[in-house]
C-alpha cells in the first residue's frame, strides 16, 4: 500500500502517518519525493486499511498493491480449474456449453430443447425455473415444478442441469434438482446467498453483475472459494454502459484478462449480453476465438411464443449452425468443444454437418 | 404499444403481425408511413408482450408507451406520500435527517454519534449492524448485538433506527428492532427480500442499484407495494459510471425527476455519493436545493479509526454545520428540516445557531 | 512514481527496471514488500514515462503520484482566478450567469431574449451563431450574421457575448465579435482548437467533453494557459452513462472536486446537463448551493418555435424566477450572484421581487 | 414519429398538436388509447421536429420511428461497400489488416515495421505524423518529416498509409502523402473536419468516439458521405465505461449491429480498445470471428522504448503470429485475410507457417 500524503503535509504528519501505519500492523518506509511524500506499507493485509488512511486530511490518495481478492487468484494457484458436472467440463482446456430456454414453460418445451441442444454438442441444459424479473407483473417461474421438468429432461438426455437460485432458503431444494447453481447477475453481491451456496456442495455458475469491476466480480466469488467450494464457474454477461441499442454491451476482452489473473474457467453468455438474437451467433463465435471455457445461450423451439427473452433466443436450427461455427474456430485455435460422451445415435451424423 | 414493421415487410406480414397483437388481448391499429408501417397496439398491459413481439424477424422495434411501473405512479396517486417512522417524516414537504455511522461499532460509538446527530437536527439513526461487504475479509458488523445497541441508542434519543437488512430469514429480527428497514443498493433487485420486506410491515428505505434505470428502481418498489407497503422511501446514492474520482457519480436530476413520476418520497445519500468528506457538505446542501425529501449521511465520533468508510464520514462538527446550511437552504426555498419534536434541552440551543 | 513488478519478478529484473527509471532522469528507490517489489521513482515528471515502463513484461502496473496538469494546478497557483468580461465576473466569490437562446435565430428573437435574461440578472448572453449539430440535415447557425446580431444585443443591453467557435480558422472572426469564446463538449479535444483560443486574447469557456475524465479536462484546459491565456472557465455539462431518461447525467460534485484542485472557475450548465426544461430550474439552485463559480442556461421566448433545443430552453418567466431562488440560496450560504453594473431601470424592481 | 400525449391531454390539445404536427408538414393521425393518446406524425423528416415537439407540455414524448441518417443506411444502398487504397481492401467479404507504430519515430523504426507487418500479412501501414495527446507535454509527432517517413515506407513495401489528420487546415497536405485519412476518436464530432475530408478525395477511416452512440457516429460519416465521399471506413476503437482495468471498453457486437443498418465496412481497433498489448492478441481474433471487414493494430519494435502507446503495441513477432491465428479463423468461416498483391519474395513462405 502506498500512502500519499498531500503536498502541504510537515514532516511530524508524514512522521505521524508512519506511525499510524505501523498500528496497522505493517512496517512503514517513507520516501521523500520532489513534490510529494509517500509512505510505503510493507505487508499489506485485505481488510480495510485503505479506507481508514484515506480519512485522514493531509493523505492524499492510498494505492494499493495487492489484489483485494487471495483466493480466486493464479497466485494462489497457478493451475486452472477445471468444473465438471456430468458430462459437462469448463475449464483448463474444456469448453463446455450450456444452452436452453431463458424459462421453463412445459414438459415438451425443455424435452424438445434438451434433445435439440444435446444434438448440436451442448452437455449443459439451461432453464429457468425461479426468475428473478425487473417487473412484478411479469412470468415469475414454475418453481418447484419447474426443477422437476429440468431433472425428467436430463433423465433422458444426460445434460447437465444448470439453473438459477434466488434465495438462501431455497438452496437446498434447488440443490436436489441441479447440478451447477447458478447465481445471477442481480444476485452477484448477495452474500448471503453466496455464502449458502459456497455450502451447498454443487458447483456455481456466477453471473458478473451489469456493473461490477473485475475485482467485485473476483470478490463475490471468493465468498463462496472461502466457504470451502472451489467448484466456481466465471461467467461474463454484459456490462451496463450508454449504449442502448444492445441490452448490455459485451466486453469479450475480461475473457484473457480473468484467465491472467484468476484459475477459475471463464464463460460467456452472449444471450443477455446483446439481447437481440440475431447478435448471438457471431458473439458466441467472438467468444470462443477470445478463449472463452464455454458458452451459456438462450434457445427456444418457439422463440415468438417464449414467456420471456423471446427476443434474444435463438431457434434449435440456428443454435445448431452456431455451434458448427464455434467448433471450426475452436479447431482453428488448436482447441475442442467438449461434446456429450454418448451421444444420441441419431445426433451423431448431424454433429459433423 | 407501437410496433415498428421493418422496411421489407409486406401486407401480409403486417396483416399477420396485426393479428398476433390481438390475440395477445390488445386492439391493432395499423398506420401505413411513407417509410415504415407501424401497428399501435391499444390496451397495452405490462408483462412481457413487448419482448416476444419483438422475437419477429419482420418487426424492427417495440416501443411501449405506457411506464412499468403502476402503484408507484402518480397516475394511480397524485398525492405525494409522507413516511412516517417516530419523528422522522419524509416526503410531502416533510425533509427528515438520517444519519451515524457507516458500522455500529461499540455502544460508545452508537451514543455518542446519536447524541451528536440528534443534537443537530437529525430525526432518524442508521447504523449498520449486518454489513454487506464487497470483500469476504472486510468487517461485516455486529449482528444482533449490533440491533440492540441501536435500540438502546433509540431509547435514550428517541430517534428513529433505519438499519439494513440482508436476506428474507432476517427480516423479522431486524424488524424487531429497526424503525426502518433498509435495503442496500446491491439488494436492490434481490426480489425475495423486496417481497420480504414487502410483508414486515416496516417503512423500508429502498436505495437505487448503481446501475439501476429509474424504471428498474420504481419496479423495485412497485414489488414492496405489490405486498401492500406503501411505506417506501427511494434513495438516490449514486450510479456507477467511467468517473472514478469519486466513489459513485452522484445524479442530482433524480430527485426532480422522480417527483413528476412518482407520490413516493425521495432522499439522498451523499455520503456513498461520493465517497469522499470533503465533498458530503456541499452535495448535501445541494440535494436539498434540487428539492430532496431527506438525506442520509454517514457520521462517525472519530472517522480515522472507524472500522468501514471512515474516508466518507463526517465528523459530528462538521454535520452540525452542514445541518445549519441545510437549513438556511431549505428555508430560502420555502421549504424547512423536520426536527425532533422533543430535542433534548442543551440541544436546543445549538439548533437555532 | 511507483513501479508494482509482478509477483514472479527476479533480482535482476528488479535491478534493470531500476536502471531503466534512471535513464529517464528519475531516481529510483526499491522497496521489496512481502508480495511484491515496487520501485518509487523520483523526480516524476509528466510526459509518457508511465507508458514506456508499462510496456515492460515483468512490470505489474504503474502508478502516478502527480496529477498530469500543472499551471491548472492549484499548486501552481494557490489562490481562485477570476474571469472577467464586461460585467460578466465568475470565480474567486464571483457568481456570474450566462443566459440565451441555443441558436441565434434573428434579431428579434435574441434582442427579446437579451433584454429578458439582463432584467433577471444575467450578465451574460449566450447564442449559438455557428452550431455543431449532430446531424448533417439540422440548422446550423446563422453564422456571421448571428454573430452580427450578438453584437447587437451587446450595444443594447451591455451584457457579455459568450458564443462558440468550432474551428481554428474561425476564432479570429468570432474573437472579433464576442467577449468569451467557447469552446463546446464535442471539442474539448480538439487541440488544434484549443491552441487557437489559447492565443486569441479572449477569455476562453470550455466545456467538458460528455466521457472525458476529470484529469482529461484538465489536460485541455492546460493546453489553453499553455499558450500564455490564464482566462479560462470550465463548465460542467453533463457526462453520458447508461441514463437515458435525462440528455446526459449531470455530476455536480465535480464543482468542489474541481475548487480542491484548480484555481479556475468551475460553471454549470443544467440545459444540457439534463435536457429536459422541467428538470432545469432544480440543479440551477442545486448547482448554486454545490458552490458553482457560475451558470449557463438556455432561454427562450418561444421554446416550442425553437430552431434548436426547445426541449431544454425556459422561457423568460421561468428563468426569472429560477434566478430568484439562485439568489436567495447563494445569500443563505453567504454568496452573491453578481449582477449587471448598471441594471436598466424598470427592471430594478423585479431583481428585488 | 409517434408523439405521446401526456395523461391530462385534452381533446383540444391533441387537436392543438395534431395541428402543429401538420404545421411542420407531417401528417396528423391520432389514435385514443386506453390510458394515452398518441399521435402518429407521418412523412418524417430527420431535422429536429422532434426537439419542438417535445418542448410542449402536454407532451410526454416523441418517439422517432426512422433512424437519423440516411445516405450511410442499408436502406438506401442494400449493397455492402468495398473502401480501396492500393492493396488494402475493406469491405464486401474484404478483411484488411493495417499495422503500424502509433507514432512514426524515425526513419529506421518505420520501415522496419513496415517490412514486418507486409510480411505478415498487413496491406495498409499506420502510422502518427501529427498525434492527438490528451497533455500538452506528451510527443506530439512529427508532423510533416513524419509524412515524408510514412511515404518513403509505402515507396519500399507498396502498403496504403494510414494517417490521421486534425484540423481542416492540414487535410491538403496529409492527404498529399497518405492513401487514407484517419478521423480520431476525439475528432468524429468535429464537423469542420468532417466536412473537409468529405472533400478531401481520399478513402476516411472515421472512428468511433467513445462516448458516440451508434446513431451519432453513423451520422458522423453522413457528414463525410454528405460531401460526396462514399469511401468511409467505420472503425471501433472502445467505448468508456465503469471498467477501468483496460483503456476502454471493446464491443464488438458493434460488427454485426451495424453490418445490419450500413453498407459501410467496420473494422475494429484492439489495441486501443483494451491498451493492454496482452489482449490485444485475442480481441483481434474475435473481431475476426465476429465478421469485421479488417483490423487496425499497433506494432513496434521496440515497445519498451517507443514514444507513445508502448504498454499496447505488439512486437513484429507476436503480431504475426496474431495475424496466422487471424487468417486461420477466417478460413474457419469460409472467410479470408487480404493479402498484399505482390508480396516480397522472401516473406511468401512465412505467409504460409
Amino acid at each position: 500500500m502506498i500512502v500519499v500524503m498531500k503536498p502541504h503535509a510537515t514532516p511530524e504528519m508524514v512522521q505521524r502517518m508512519a506511525q499510524r501505519v505501523e498500528e496497522l500492523g505493517l512496517k512503514a518506509h517513507i520516501i521523500v519525493g520532489t513534490n510529494r511524500t509517500v509512505i510505503a506499507a510493507i505487508g499489506e493485509k485485505r481488510n480495510g486499511e485503505r479506507e481508514t488512511l484515506e480519512s485522514y486530511d493531509e493523505v492524499e490518495k492510498v494505492i494499493p498493491i495487492l489484489a483485494p481478492y487471495k483466493v480466486a487468484s493464479l497466485e494462489t494457484k497457478p493451475e486452472p480449474t477445471t468444473v465438471r458436472a456430468r458430462d459437462l467440463a469448463v475449464g483448463n482446456g474444456h469448453i463446455g456449453v450450456i444452452a436452453g430456454p431463458c424459462s421453463v414453460e412445459s414438459e415438451e418445451q425443455i424435452l424438445q430443447v434438451a434433445r435439440a441442444v444435446k444434438r448440436a454438442g451442448a452437455t449443459g441444459l439451461r432453464g429457468g425455473a425461479f426468475k428473478p424479473r425487473t417487473s412484478p407483473y411479469s412470468f415469475q417461474g414454475l418453481k418447484e415444478k419447474g426443477l422437476q421438468l429440468l431433472a425428467a429432461a436430463r433423465s433422458e438426455t444426460g445434460l447437465a442441469i444448470v439453473t438459477e437460485v434466488m434465495t438462501p432458503e431455497h438452496v437446498e431444494m434447488v440443490a436436489a434438482y441441479a447440478d451447477v447453481l447458478q447465481v445471477g447477475a442481480r444476485n452477484m453481491q448477495n452474500y448471503h446467498l453466496l455464502q449458502a451456496v459456497g455450502e451447498s456442495g454443487r458447483p456455481v455458475l456466477l453471473k458478473r453483475g451489469p456493473s461490477a469491476t473485475i475485482d467485485e466480480f473476483l470478490l463475490a466469488a471468493e465468498y463462496i472459494l472461502d466457504r470451502g467450494n472451489s467448484q466456481v464457474i466465471l461467467c461474463e454477461r454484459g456490462i451496463r454502459t450508454f449504449e442502448s441499442h444492445t441490452r448490455y454491451t459485451l466486453p469479450l476482452a475480461t475473457v484473457p484478462y480473468l484467465h491472467e489473473r484468476t484459475h477459475l474457467p471463464v464463460i460467456v453468455d452472449p444471450s443477455h449480453g446483446t439481447g437481440l438474437a440475431s447478435l448471438v451467433p457471431p458473439m458466441c463465435v467472438a467468444a470462443i476465438a477470445a478463449g472463452c471455457d464455454g458458452l451459456i445461450v438462450e434457445v427456444h423451439p418457439d422463440p415468438q411464443h417464449a414467456l420471456s427473452d423471446g427476443q434474444q433466443s435463438l431457434t434449435p436450427q440456428v443454435f445448431a449452425e452456431t455451434m458448427a461455427q464455434c467448433r471450426r474456430v475452436a479447431e482453428a485455435l488448436g482447441r475442442y468443444l467438449a461434446v456429450s460422451a454418448e451421444p444420441p445415435q441419431p445426433a451423431a451424423v448431424s454433429l459433423s454437418s
